[in-house]
């Protein structure tokens, strides 16, 4: 059996109010997950704060992320990853709202 | 500055020689890596076998792994996504020759 990135996509409009995170490998010491947005972003002031590390890269559509020791936003396409450290805050700006964004997260340390 | 898993290939044709593999993340436990394959596929009878567990995905192209375990080969398209324990043997049967099939492999563990 195959498992792929882009198959059993959860049904609903991109207008749907949630993300979805979904894990596809998790062992000691790594969690590799699938993170679906449909145009959310973080809520004013909220940043993202964890005691793990984690390397992100954008699959589908594209999005905003700032880290909190910078001064602009990283607009992410696809195949863009960033590293981000842990207790690095950080926060999505923006997620595309004309297709879904598909990442890939590894979290790790 | 925001790196991209399409940019930045080495020049040449489809036809060149070897496979490339470049390390876009190295950290105590998780290396995360890129390999672009033109073709190439394993030697007959060779097996890879690794102290490492690797996740692979592949992001471009298409490829076909053989696990030792299993009766046939696993054919992998974009997207599609294997998790290869530690000690599994397991050799690549073949890769696309009309286009470069690129990989994500996380070792871990």
């Amino acid at each position: 059996m195959v498992n792929n990135m882009f198959s059993d996509f959860p049904d609903g409009a991109v207008s749907r109010e949630a993300e979805t995170f979904e894990a596809l490998l998790t062992q000691p010491g790594v969690r590799i997950e699938r993170i679906i947005s449909t145009g959310q972003s973080s809520t004013p002031d909220f940043w993202y704060c964890q005691p793990q590390n984690e390397w992100v890269m954008v699959i589908q559509g594209s999005a905003a992320l700032r880290l909190e020791n910078e001064a602009g936003e990283r607009v992410l396409k696809a195949g863009d990853f960033v590293n981000i450290p842990a207790f690095c805050k950080h926060r999505v700006e923006w997620t595309d709202t004309t297709e879904k964004t598909i990442w890939l997260a590894v979290h790790y340390g």
